[in-house]
């Protein structure tokens, strides 16, 4: 019998935001998989360590840390003949998933060499998104607003044509975009109506209005809510 | 001392969704309070019925089911002016939020007439949005994409207009504009791209590319995802 694949949410970073599905999977398969950088903690690992119940294989999938995390493409071929051997040998394997798997997750670069040849369950978590709105306080969206997510590497002019008129968006993985950012967002009379989110449900969680933001650096894990509404939330 | 409102996203339907900060808060709180019809079961009470300990003050707020189930403002009012009464009286109060609270939910109407006087937290759940995209077995979004969330009654040329040029997209609360949506992306030649997703992780789910569609009414819960990548998911 041949083993199946799991990608599994584990949810924004709060340990209690980890679904009953998440952890009845992670703790009874014997193989854990996970992103890690080149040398240090698994924020993956970390954020299920807690509820681990020992005794499992880990298979840690160590990403070097390259500019916009996009993937060494090695690395993942190596992951995927790794994994493969697991799942050969009859052993279901866990990945675990930051956030969502599917939502701008690391999971599709598994997913998309192993879906052919094996069983694929995706196990859906809480997202980023979701915890970035719980943590700043107001809805991402409501009634008919359209809503529009960007990536922060995107280029500024099509940024800005995605933003202009918008009702809702949230610009995603910030990092080291936050200038260019910031400055759309200024052209387009927004700095009102957006606030800034970095590592959302984690005990070093940092919210405040866009307007408040000095100028250090952003980390990857920072997003920009907007909403047409601002602060006034009225109905 | 006055209680605490808590929103809490309770998942999709899969009452294994729930998480365990949810399943926290719904048992130890005295007071539930949740959206039901004017006759018969909460879907949301439904989902969380099978970790309920008993003994626990109930308070349905009970929503007429009008078109596109926009609120009636004055059953918001009469459930805000109750739920005040329990929170004056020093009893925190749950009150149940299918899929995310704040990602087009109606607890909005609520936390609008609440959060000047009470405490509010929110506690993020799993979307419909990341379990549609589980169960339809393909990533919502991945890398740069732009990713446009348009609700179903949204005019047919403001549709048209934000799908033109689409990377990936998901039109919600499908229900009686079925038509008129399947019309713009057959118009748009984004049919073979897009899958429809009815209740998902449901029991009485269904998933299945949208040209395989009958012209039944499609039901409020569902949901069209639409990805140019279409099922050719190659990375």
């Amino acid at each position: 019998m041949t083993g199946k694949l799991y990608g599994v949410g584990i949810g924004p970073g709060d340990p209690e935001l980890l679904t009953l599905k998440a952890l009845r999977l992670i703790q009874k398969t014997k193989v854990l998989a996970y992103p890690a950088p080149d040398v240090g903690d698994s924020l993956a690992r970390t954020i299920v360590a807690e509820h681990l119940p020992g005794g499992q294989t880990e298979y840690p999938i160590r990403i070097p840390m390259v500019t916009e995390r996009f993937p060494a493409q090695d690395v993942y071929d190596q992951a995927a003949k790794d994994i493969a051997e697991f799942l050969d040998a009859g052993q279901d394997v866990v990945v675990l998933c930051e956030g969502d798997p599917f939502f701008y997750g690391s999971f599709m670069y598994l997913f998309g060499r192993m879906m052919e040849r094996f069983e694929v369950e995706v196990v859906p978590g809480v997202s980023s998104l979701m915890a970035c709105s719980a943590m700043v306080g107001a809805p991402l969206a409501a009634r008919n607003d359209v809503m529009t997510i960007i990536p922060g590497p995107v280029d500024a002019d099509i940024m800005k044509q995605r933003l202009r008129n918008v009702q809702a968006a949230a610009i995603i993985k910030v990092g080291r975009h936050f200038e260019k950012i910031r400055s759309i967002l200024e052209e387009l009379d927004l700095v009102d109506c957006a606030r800034y989110v970095e590592r959302a449900t984690m005990e070093n969680q940092k919210v405040m209005p866009l307007s408040e933001v000095g100028d250090a650096k952003a980390p990857y894990f920072s997003m920009i809510l907007v909403h047409k509404r601002g602060e006034a939330w009225t109905l």
